[in-house]
């Protein structure tokens, strides 16, 4: 039996891609007691639920990555606000 | 006012830093029609509640990177499963 499973909340190790303009929300679960794997659950748009991320796609850490330079890179003609 | 706020969920730029062991999950929320920042909450462990990261501090991006990583790089002692 593949005791990684434990309480994960993914039963498997998730989608390799989904559509960037779908995502709503990315959640990054680090192993813990009850799941001995890293999660990454992104939700839908759309009422479209929630599908898990495989961890070790290219996909999964580019969007992330994008994310995170979304930050340092204004997107254009839509200023980020500075605080 | 500042129309950046709108029905976002965090009500200020949130806090640069939080103890890494402590934290449960990372929530990342791309920017929307409904708040036009991106949001970066954590949960906490043992009930703490949740908490704004500021997506703009060294500390957010840190963690998120460290996450990424893990995968590539399995913790000492405690294989990645391969799938």
């Amino acid at each position: 039996q593949d005791r990684s499973r434990g309480r994960c909340l993914c039963a498997d190790k998730g989608a390799n891609i989904v559509l960037v303009k779908n995502i709503k929300k990315v959640e990054i679960i680090p192993p813990s007691a009850s799941c001995e794997r890293q999660e990454i659950i992104v939700t839908l748009k759309n009422g479209a639920g929630r599908k898990c991320l495989n961890p070790e796609s290219k996909f999964t850490k580019n969007i992330i990555l994008k994310a995170l330079e979304k930050q340092i890179l204004p997107r254009a003609g839509f200023p980020q606000p500075r605080f």
